[in-house]
């Protein structure tokens, strides 16, 4: 009986914190009906045991027989059943999120479905899979856009998606994401769930703050982080203040193509410190963008040469830098042929950045990840990751010490406000704050790496009226495990975030799941964050390892304009339009031209027309598949036996792969993806003469 | 109220076809505790509404209260609720079993905890992959070891995973994968989970039957699918039945080494037929294998000339051939040097293996998927797709029909025994049968393609003391979503399978999540087969969206052999040893020799030491880095901006690369992995002098 007064106990705190609505007498009858417990007490018994019990409650009583038992075979929580019921998804329903989550340096995006957190599909980005047939065949032009020093790169680190947005908050139509170990950008058409550009920067080799939107995203802003000399040509490290720079770049969004324009984006050079993550202004503060930067020391290590390893010299000073942009400003002197093209890449200045009003520093606490505007735009919120504290800056503050002309020029000339005139509130969360997000009802949360917990904290403002605490404090912490980095809220990045989840984005998993050798997954955990105050239950541990995850972003499900199948046959997706090249059924056909061979083919259940392609060797061939199915998951794959070929060729969709046959054989072509029972069936033969 | 009633029923129906067994008093007690409802009916109560009846049950039903609001919330019915206790898995505690799933074109093979149906990782194996640093750095050496024609593939059509065994039983040590689109097979050790082999078969250009073992792994066979010359040289279509072939290859495991050993290995050549899939005999059958065919009409389509396509002309006779080998003849005609090298590949002829008893046929229906063996190794099962039933073949009759000679020869002089003599039983199960698993119940499971369902039913013989039903007979079947090809239960093709779950591996989803755009995951449903009978309940549906699951072996998380981290610093995962000439601590060093550069570095959190690498435009790189951590999960990146380098250095490990560094510049290196607090400042340079 000791064990049952605990689990009482425990019951009663977690459970108990949580203020539901009173719900009616109909709302309680279909409860009552669906669950089948509790039905003793609604209806009033004498029962004396459980048989009696089954026979008061109509035969109900029975369903909760049958899951304690399960609950007490399997040693489940009050907690557990609770966060077992809230996660669960029927076969059938759908998931009512999907969190969009990089997938660090696997190079790819990750749909989540919340609450269930399941893995919907992975998108390809930056390697090449074979499963949806990205870079082995088609989608490799994508890939070859994004090359580097003239070689195409076939990994990237993916680190910051976001959603397009219209008037601050997501519209679902793309999704954009930055590389890390690149310096690219990747344009994502949620239509199809496709990539459609990986944009190289010129100017540098690597990135880390991108990829953020402003609020009609018609900018993807992208930040460096390690400096190097801009176009990372050679400079030694002894010439690291003259040379080195950092640098923002605003590329330009066309809606309407789907692409990046590169010749309506510019950007903005900066110092050497190493810029992280930057943020668009909305709301008060649109027109204006934030970052911050972690190494204003501008160390660059060297712990063979007994210098300070760049851990602890980029930690020498007490602050850093958090950037303040003028984007209105740098887009009129872009305009007005106030930027030099480097490399292609319109450039506007550090010098006339600093002194045009373009650019403007805050001290921060020092090495801060990221920086995070409040839904009406007004706050923006750093933590130094050594400080226990979150800094909130206003920006009518910020506004009102540029306009007092309160600064001082940094080595480079560019104005560093004071610090005491920008700050609105500084609140205490804990320890290793790194990331923070907004909900619905006031309140800000913040990742703490090293309490590997989340932390809830009231705004101010004009946000008290929405919760009854008092303001810039912390009311809630929940430890997660362990280790976590970012944080995800639907919508918690735009003007209108939603209040339910929270996905915590955590590092290391170590003991949570079934070992998978020395190779462990991460763990993204589900909060729930509906109820307000104090309480935050973890819901759900996800593993994820197949990647990464570095940030995510969560939207309503129902807003995503997914296609089922391609509008029309023949459809190319890389212009999202009809390819008039593109095989029908009853034209398809092989033509030769010299050494050169086209083929023109069709896949439907069960066949492939031709099922015979003859070729001699040393013909190049351009081969041609449209799948012509109009049914919904009637995709078919192709492959061609020891040729590194794998298409994932969608209803409706036209592929086209190019190779050179320099070996003879006979190799036997199929359909790759289980498509209908005479699935095994769906081949052919290419025939190589020699 | 019409609803509830509707409720009622239906969990009547679903619940109450479990028969769980009696829980003593104490049991209820703790089930009371821990879930909090049904505390009324044990306590007795006079409670006429929700509030009294809180009082009544102290407090207790307050958890009920809670978890009622979320189940009317969501819509929840009785079996969901079930189906959510029974698979949620709380923070912190293990799933009992991990299934290896292949991962189709994906390349790869995913480990999957059970019943949570999470998916834990992935293994990379015929595809790089960045964030195991699988292909880009080291384990590039294991692709090229896979080459075709002479060239490294970065893909493959992983099919058929399988745990090696001893005496008929997973021992968890290793895992075996085949790749369909190129005629290889992966050796994987489940000690670090990677994969350490990857061997092309000289002879065949793709496969299928790939992989299974015998019963204590001595051989890991491999068979051909889509007939070609041996060695895949070109033949014309028209010399299809004198030129064209089909192989069985058994590989010789060297299970110390954890190599294949090609020497030691040999193959059978077998007619022009499709083979399919190829299973050992075990317990009474060990020394055998037996695999099915679809294909003896030997068509090869050509609807582009007016033929029948191929799914019409093979699927013309009424009976294809299970293939029956005496592996133990086999292997005695090798050893005697009867076996000629081809390509290096010792192979037993077509006529040798027809003549001296290696190889028979018996007539099956036709165009089956797969041949399994029930745990004692007397029954063989095979379903002719287009069939309903399946047949059961029976190991003694078999043996007895070849003592007899009652067979036919068929045209390349294999006899083909008396299709009545061999049948043990056949047993309608419902439209398009694919594969059958076993549990330990005596009962067996197959797939229904056409029917989207799984069917039990009841095995005889020696298994009729085991059920309580007639033998041979249909007793259960569940609807699944949608077009289920394989199914899984834990070891369900081992001597000792156990019977809790099933995996359907569904081929389509069409509308069970959201969708992701034209290309959808594939749908794994985890079935409730523990209570035998009629009942079997779908618990969860798993969307898979990073590949498309063909075949899985699931296996207690228990027996897994994981390491959780390398057992010394400096260990080489390639030959599983020390690396003599690794870099550790207090080591670090560049060295210097005409225009080779060798970097030995190690990383600790939060640094790379050296920090700085200088070398000159032209330089031939090797760079060692040795992670020296020795914390579970302490594992560190590494990639070189632009340079196309992904590393994951688990704890203790070493990693080497090489390159040639052809352009001058300035290149970041960094941690990809978040290691520490400081992980953003664990980064280095490389310059590169013009």
């Amino acid at each position: 009986m000791i064990e049952t007064v605990q689990l009482h106990s425990s019951a009663k705190k977690s459970i108990f914190a949580h203020s539901f609505v009173k719900h009616s007498r109909l709302l309680r009858l279909a409860v009552v009906a669906a669950f089948g417990f509790g039905a003793a007490a609604l209806s009033g018994c004498g029962a004396k045991d459980d048989d009696d019990a089954k026979t008061a409650a109509g035969k109900i009583t029975g369903i909760s027989d049958s899951v304690q038992k399960i609950v007490a075979d399997r040693g489940l929580t009050p907690d557990d059943i609770k966060a077992a019921v809230s996660t669960y998804v029927p076969s059938g329903k759908h998931d009512d999120y999907v969190m969009f989550a990089s997938g660090g340096h696997s190079g790819q995006v990750f749909a989540i479905g919340v609450p269930s957190m399941r893995m919907l599909r992975s998108i390809a980005v930056f390697t090449p899979e074979p499963w949806q047939g990205y870079g082995y065949g088609t989608g490799s032009n994508v890939l070859a856009e994004g090359a580097v020093d003239g070689k195409t790169i076939t990994s990237g680190d993916s680190h910051h998606p976001v959603i397009s947005e219209t008037n601050g908050d997501y519209d679902g139509q793309y999704l954009f994401i930055g590389d890390k170990a690149n310096g690219r950008i990747a344009v994502i058409d949620l239509r199809d769930w496709e990539t459609k550009q990986i944009v190289k920067n010129p100017l540098i080799v690597g990135n880390h703050g991108g990829t953020s939107v402003t609020p009609n995203t018609d900018y993807i802003i992208e930040g460096s982080q390690y400096a190097t000399p801009l176009g990372w040509e050679y400079a030694p490290l002894e010439e690291y203040k003259q040379k080195y720079r950092g640098l923002a770049t605003f590329w330009k969004f066309d809606r309407k193509a789907g692409r990046v324009d590169r010749e309506q984006s510019f950007a903005v050079e900066l110092p050497p410190y190493w810029q992280d993550l930057f943020t668009s202004g909305k709301g008060v503060s649109d027109g204006w963008v934030f970052g911050n930067s972690f190494n204003v020391e501008q160390a660059t290590g060297g712990i063979e040469e007994g210098k300070p390893p760049v851990e602890a010299g980029a930690s020498q000073r007490d602050t850093d830098y958090l950037h303040i942009f003028n984007l209105k400003k740098a887009e009129q002197l872009f305009k007005d042929g106030k930027a030099e093209k480097i490399k292609g890449l319109s450039v506007i200045s550090l010098k006339t950045a600093a002194e045009e009003g373009v650019l403007y520093f805050a001290p921060e606490n020092k090495s801060p990840h990221g920086v995070d505007v409040a839904p009406n735009g007004e706050y923006i919120v750093v933590s130094g990751k050594l400080d226990p504290h979150v800094t909130v800056y206003s920006f009518e503050k910020i506004q009102q010490t540029i306009a007092a002309k309160k600064w001082k020029p940094d080595e480079y000339g560019v104005p560093v406000l004071d610090f005491d005139s920008t700050v609105e509130a500084r609140v205490e969360v804990g320890l290793g704050p790194l990331h923070t997000q907004f909900d619905n009802k006031g309140y800000a949360y913040t990742s703490l790496f090293l309490d590997s917990a989340v932390a809830r904290w009231t705004l101010g403002g004009k946000y008290s009226s929405m919760h009854p605490e008092e303001a810039w404090k912390e009311i809630a912490k929940t430890p997660v495990q362990y280790n976590v980095g970012h944080i995800c809220i639907p919508g918690g990045d735009t003007m209108h975030p939603d209040g339910k989840y929270l996905v915590a984005l955590n590092k290391w998993s170590v003991d949570r799941f079934v070992p998978t050798g020395p190779l462990l997954p991460q763990n993204l955990q589900l909060l729930d964050i509906g109820g307000g105050g104090d309480k935050m239950q973890v819901l759900y541990d996800m593993p994820v390892g197949v990647g990464e995850p570095h940030y995510g972003v969560m939207i309503a499900a129902g807003k995503l304009p997914s296609w089922t199948v391609y509008p029309q046959a023949g459809w190319d997706p890389h212009t999202q339009a009809v390819d008039a090249n593109a095989p029908l059924p009853g034209k398809e056909r092989i033509v030769r031209n010299g050494g050169t061979v086209e083929v023109f083919m069709t896949a439907v259940r069960s066949h492939f027309t031709p099922e015979h392609v003859k070729i001699k060797k040393g013909d190049h061939v351009i081969w041609h598949i449209t799948n012509a199915e109009r049914t919904q998951d009637a995709t078919h794959g192709f492959t061609i036996q020891g040729h590194n070929i794998s298409l994932s060729i969608e209803p409706g969709e036209t592929n086209t792969f190019e190779f050179t046959a320099d070996t003879a054989g006979t190799y036997p072509f199929y359909c790759v993806e289980f498509c209908s029972a005479l699935h095994l069936e769906m081949m052919g033969y290419l025939l190589v003469e020699p």
